[in-house]
């Protein structure tokens, strides 16, 4: 159990601690390890423990054993032997268990039995506890990684990380559904979006994102919003129109999926999802394009101005049985879907379009999961913006001002972490891709 | 100005944009550059014009220009030639000018002339253009690779990045300075800090992260301190005591010191600060051991439990005088200067300490930047623990549930973000280390 003695160093050295992801590299050999009891069963004279660490978990037997609850946590010296049967293909066999920490009652909900969408609200009251499952932390190390891929694409396109305030005096989507706060006895508002701050900051670094929570206070409660998430916002100037946009987005996505594809093929694998290839030119088509398509190949008519979710959902069957694409851009959206930032299309005789705008939507297997475009960056045509929206000038000068001072032309878009997730895992409710999520009715825990 | 045609591609294809820090490869050539107007002067035959872009300034000249205002966005087509006087050693001589975005008015603020410190809060009301200043962008590029060699450290070291709710039921730090939010009709209040869901978190990944802006509803102006600030929290489990988590803290410092060497060499000569040796082992003085030196070193007496500012600036100075040492820790905390979940030390006799913890706080240049510890893990510790700081344990449910599910023995600690940026970079007043920073009276910009 110990290594050999240096003659400087006399004391035992412990053995070090194997992760059950590797038992494989320590077929025949002692090992420790340590982790949470998953399961456990007590047949008499012979005891077996699942064990799980952050890397899995580990079929473990012994006896004359007195096994802890479900959830402790526990370190255990044994040796490892092949085992057809066992998770992974080996069992530990166990030479000495030591409780670390022992679970004081059973947990509420049978962590190695649930399944996502399975009384949904009890496991979310539970939560902190429920989130030990190996498909919700399935979902929360996918994101992990998603967005660490996100930082390193990025920083290797010349991007710097910002970080802007979440409390604001004014929303940048135009002041509904907003959070308020009292700060210092001022009215003060949650940010719904750092798009202001982030173009500033064009202004500073040229190409900028940012990784932080967002809030919507949404009252309806539907499987695709949540009132607090991760943003994952980008913006970069000097750009010739929202094509270079659109490209650098098509670049990161296909960066995210190599990673996770290097790193949590076990978690696609235990859910039973794909990772995505992505084109390396994602298609696009215009929104007047797409909504006709829809009704033309599915007798799918859409009201309003924009996409309706089932609209969504027969665009991206289009495309992926016709190209094989699990992704596509929808672009010139019309001016009455997007905000008063979104820069006018200018038309081919060079005149500047009043109908259709530079903003656009990525869709991702039957779902908006990135708003963009270019931005207005010229000052009077932002100041002409924001009448035709019929909004305030005077109370917008804290967004303008800056345009008096020379911004480039630049445009970006933001990606919902979890709604990123939840597509790609087959996550039905995007509250599962959260660790703990807020919704119109929870605030707990 | 157009590289050759190739048989597929007749257009011309526009020559590759330069990087001012770059123009030292270019000599002699013709580059493209893009940027901000810095500063200009016409001396009527020929004109001087500073181009500023995220990488740097150059000097650029011509004649028969007409230059446009300060801050304005251009391209500039010219041929490098070395210059000794000029910034970097070389100069551009103009031969094409292009206004990308022209600024309408001079600025308020005039960015080349910037210093920190002189008039702060009109450099703060006009943030959205001042933060553009050479000082200005190195403390929040500084910033950014900072918390980059933070995500990727403990990447290295096996922990998982989390995101966690910011709109809380209930502070994790006992209820005092909290922001108060209506979500939907019912009270809740800001994140003080991830505590508890870093605590849980550890109980899926074993070791997380979390790189996220947290709240503190302090009435009182200070130069150290924020409302809002970016909290770099770590909590890692299966610890034997607070020793493996300073250790960890220790090497992450080392990591974060030699990235900013890589990468920020150019911005720590610009304000002439320097980047600290970490030592391989950062010396440790216990809290009490602390007190007694400054009092018999410097003849200073703290009050009350803790180290007051003067105390940790004095021994922060003994440190580096006697040990050539930036950093320090402070160790074993009393229980009267410690939250609740801070785990009692262990005396010799196995008995647990009623006065001491182990929590240790970690001082560079004459300041707190760390407060961490080892948590209490056992649920019976801990409902003792609050009973004995006089909360009410119903309400703390939320907290103290999952520590009945076999929680191991864990610890952790918080970096604020804006607090070491100051410290690293000489910056006396914190709010200059945050792009656009939240106090007492400042909501905008």
């Amino acid at each position: 159990m110990t290594s050999p003695a240096t003659p400087e160093q006399s004391a035992p050295v412990a053995l070090p601690r194997t992760l059950t992801q590797n038992l494989g590299q320590f077929d025949g050999q002692q090992v420790r390890l340590q982790g949470f009891v998953h399961a456990r069963r007590d047949l008499g004279g012979v005891q077996f423990l699942v064990l799980r660490d952050k890397s899995g978990i580990a079929q473990c037997v012994g006896s004359g054993l007195h096994l802890p609850l479900p959830e402790s946590s526990v370190e255990i010296v044994g040796s490892v032997k092949a085992h057809k049967k066992a998770p992974g293909g080996y069992e530990v066999q166990i030479e000495s268990l030591k409780v670390l920490s022992a679970a004081i009652q059973a947990s509420p909900v049978e962590i190695p039995k649930m399944e996502w969408n399975v009384n949904p609200e009890t496991m979310l009251d539970y939560r902190y506890v429920s989130v030990r499952g190996l498909r919700e932390r399935a979902a929360l190390k996918v994101q992990a990684e998603l967005v660490f891929a996100f930082h390193s694409y990025l920083r290797g396109e010349g991007f710097t990380e910002i970080s802007t305030p979440k409390i604001v005096s004014a929303g940048a989507e135009g002041g509904a559904n907003l959070f308020k706060l009292d700060y210092f006895g001022e009215q003060a508002y949650l940010a719904q979006s750092p798009q202001l701050y982030k173009q500033i900051m064009v202004g500073v670094f040229e190409r900028v994102y940012e990784v932080a929570p967002v809030y919507r206070a949404e009252e309806h409660a539907t499987s695709r919003h949540l009132n607090e998430y991760l943003s994952l916002d980008v913006e970069m100037g000097f750009i010739e129109d929202e094509e270079e946009v659109m490209e650098l987005e098509n670049g990161l996505l296909a960066a995210i999926m190599e990673r996770l594809k290097l790193t949590c093929a076990a978690e696609f694998e235990l859910v039973g999802a794909s990772i995505p290839e992505v084109p390396a030119h994602i298609p696009r088509i215009t929104l007047m394009e797409a909504r006709a398509l829809v009704h033309e190949k599915f007798g799918h008519t859409v009201g309003g101005k924009d996409l309706d979710p089932e609209a969504e959902r027969l665009l991206c069957q289009h495309y992926a049985e016709t190209q094989g694409s699990d992704f596509v851009f929808v672009t010139k959206y019309p001016r009455a879907a997007r905000p008063f930032y979104a820069h006018p299309e200018i038309n081919p005789d060079g005149s500047i379009s009043s109908e259709i705008t530079r903003g656009f939507d990525l869709l991702f297997r039957g779902i908006e999961i990135t708003s963009g475009g270019q931005r207005i960056h010229d000052h009077a045509m932002l100041m002409d913006s924001i009448r035709a929206y019929k909004m305030n000038p005077d109370a917008m000068t804290g967004y303008s001002e800056v345009f008096k001072y020379g911004m480039p032309p630049h445009g970006g878009f933001a990606i919902g972490a979890e709604r990123l997730t939840a597509k790609l895992l087959g996550i039905a409710n995007v509250r599962y891709a959260r660790a703990f999520p807020r919704d119109r009715n929870r605030l707990t825990p």
